[in-house]
């Protein structure tokens, strides 16, 4: 049996789904890989960095968290008052950073991201921040510690997306990319598809869950350009900024657009693309609204899941479909990563 | 620089369009991965191996090929008579397998296999007798020489699907997989819904090269049941025996029908199904023409594309859908298997 330490930043959503993947899969991981996974260190931003050599009790941590009580709550542990103190002063295998997505400067995952690194820990993590902004630099302090930096999560969750890009078909030269990445707006254009207005779905989205209260990040692409961002990086090979991706949201879209689109065999996406231009190193960047024929393999991914197609030099078309959110299929997504750090 | 060393078996249409790759990849694979593929051995059935300790010449092997000249006219090599024991006499560390299928014992397919591995060489293979016939006796002796064996290519060619799902997809318990694991009948069911009928689409598919002069095993649905034993022991661990498939092909469906499917909104397509029974060991398998409604993501994968869909207990489905035949596309899943022995 392999014993592996983890230390998981971040106790929103994403980190108690993982947590609680952790308890539900153990005996799974054990006899499948021959693994057990201990959870050593938790942190979130209200309550600091708790630490257990011989590993936390999840189920105490995730009802601490149901309660609203501080994880400092839980006996027998070490405690720091910043994720970043507690992962210095602490000894695991991996980071898993699932603190809140920050677009700005993506801290503070950035700093935990590279604080992780540089003491040859890998790091697995959901948050968009760091693979949009911050690639280059963490994948060379990675290659530099001898360890992985993993992100599958931070695109289409735990659907197979980096993976099967970077690995399953590696080898082939990617030479275009383009994915319906973001589950709440492909919701609104779903709902919009079959006759009703934006603001009539958008208030419903919302009602539900599926769209927060500004919804601004969504419907004005801002979540899609940060995941167009980490494949140009990931995939491509090549970093862009914010302002080299051309955006457009769908607030604008109105009925009678959507309607004349159906009435000529079409369905209206949120596209995100990437295209490298032939014999250029020019990376084309965008993600705007685009009426799709049907014959299109991303025109009837409806609702709130996401796709993406791929094209390469030996491979002329692969679409993958798939969740694109959500609290145990981005877990997953983290799970997948631990265990290839580990492989 | 890592220097790689490769034996290929098998010198038909696959394993010429690997060698190709080779060439037409050298420099991306010493930029991208720092490494460095020699090809020192290549077999065929009326040859036999040939062997060069500094690597053969793959621009002069393709144009004796090409010219039905025999691979020993090669200069500067060694000669055995049979790929078993030129394998047997040589040193590489990966052996690619691109003989012809048996589904009936898998030989010659299976000796090589079986030779490679307790040699301590990965076995990369786009055949898929081992994989359906012998699958868990391979990879323990796998396990046990501490090598890989990786067959992506023997299931939608160098779509990734066994990698998606094994390591894209590692941690999730897999419950269902359903595909369209056949480009022929695909092909022919995608045109027959177009009102022709049967016979009459086998004709020009023959005539295209899409279908074989017998083309019993696609349409019969043996090529479907090889792929599907083949996910049977690599997804679910449960390798089943060939009687354990239930089968029908495509021969019997009609004109009428197909129609009669349409005007219910369907489209019939041959799928590939394994259900693993909440509860119970039991795995259902079987191959046969469903007709399914539009709004599964299998019913518009059309002409030879194929599709699988993937349940899992924390991926409510996912969908990969991409080439499942071709030259290229076949190496491509051979190299990226490559590349994953490597990593």
């Amino acid at each position: 049996m392999r014993h592996i330490r983890i230390t998981l930043v971040g106790f929103g959503v994403v980190g108690q789904g993982f947590a609680e993947l952790l308890v539900n899969k153990q005996a799974y991981l054990q006899k499948q890989y021959n693994l057990s996974l201990t959870l050593v260190g938790v942190a979130n931003a209200r309550h600091g960095f708790i630490y257990r050599e011989d590993g936390l009790h999840i189920p105490q941590l995730l009802q601490l968290a149901r309660q609203g009580q501080s994880l400092t709550e839980h006996p027998d542990i070490q405690h720091w008052d910043t994720a970043l103190e507690g992962l210095r002063a602490t000894p695991a295998n991996i980071l898993v950073e699932a603190s809140p997505t920050n677009l700005r400067d993506a801290e503070p995952a950035l700093s935990h991201t590279r604080t992780a690194l540089a003491q040859g820990m890998h790091v697995v993590t959901a948050n968009k921040g760091p693979g949009a902004l911050a690639a280059n630099e963490l994948f060379a302090l990675a290659k530099k510690h001898g360890v992985q930096l993993r992100m599958e999560s931070s695109v289409m969750a735990g659907t197979p997306v980096i993976s099967a890009i970077r690995e399953g078909m590696a080898g082939a030269s990617i030479t275009s990319i383009r994915g319906i990445l973001n589950g709440t707006t492909n919701y609104i254009l779903s709902a919009m598809a079959s006759g009703r207005a934006y603001a009539n779905v958008l208030a419903d989205a919302q009602a539900k869950g599926y769209a927060e209260t500004d919804p601004t990040a969504d419907v004005e692409g801002y979540d899609a350009v940060a995941k167009t961002l980490i494949l140009a990086a990931l995939v491509f090979n090549h970093p862009l900024r914010v302002e080299q991706v051309g955006r457009q949201g769908i607030t604008a879209i109105t009925r009678e657009q959507m309607q004349a689109a159906i009435d000529s065999g079409k369905r209206i996406k949120l596209i995100a693309s990437l295209h490298q231009t032939a014999g250029s190193n020019a990376l084309e960047a965008s993600v705007k609204p685009l009426a799709l024929p049907l014959n299109d393999p991303l025109a009837r991914v409806d609702g709130a899941m996401n796709a993406i197609s791929i094209q390469a030099d030996t491979l002329s078309e692969v679409t993958i479909i798939g969740p694109g959110a959500g609290r145990i299929e981005t877990a997953q997504g983290l799970l997948a990563d631990v265990l290839a750090c580990v492989r």
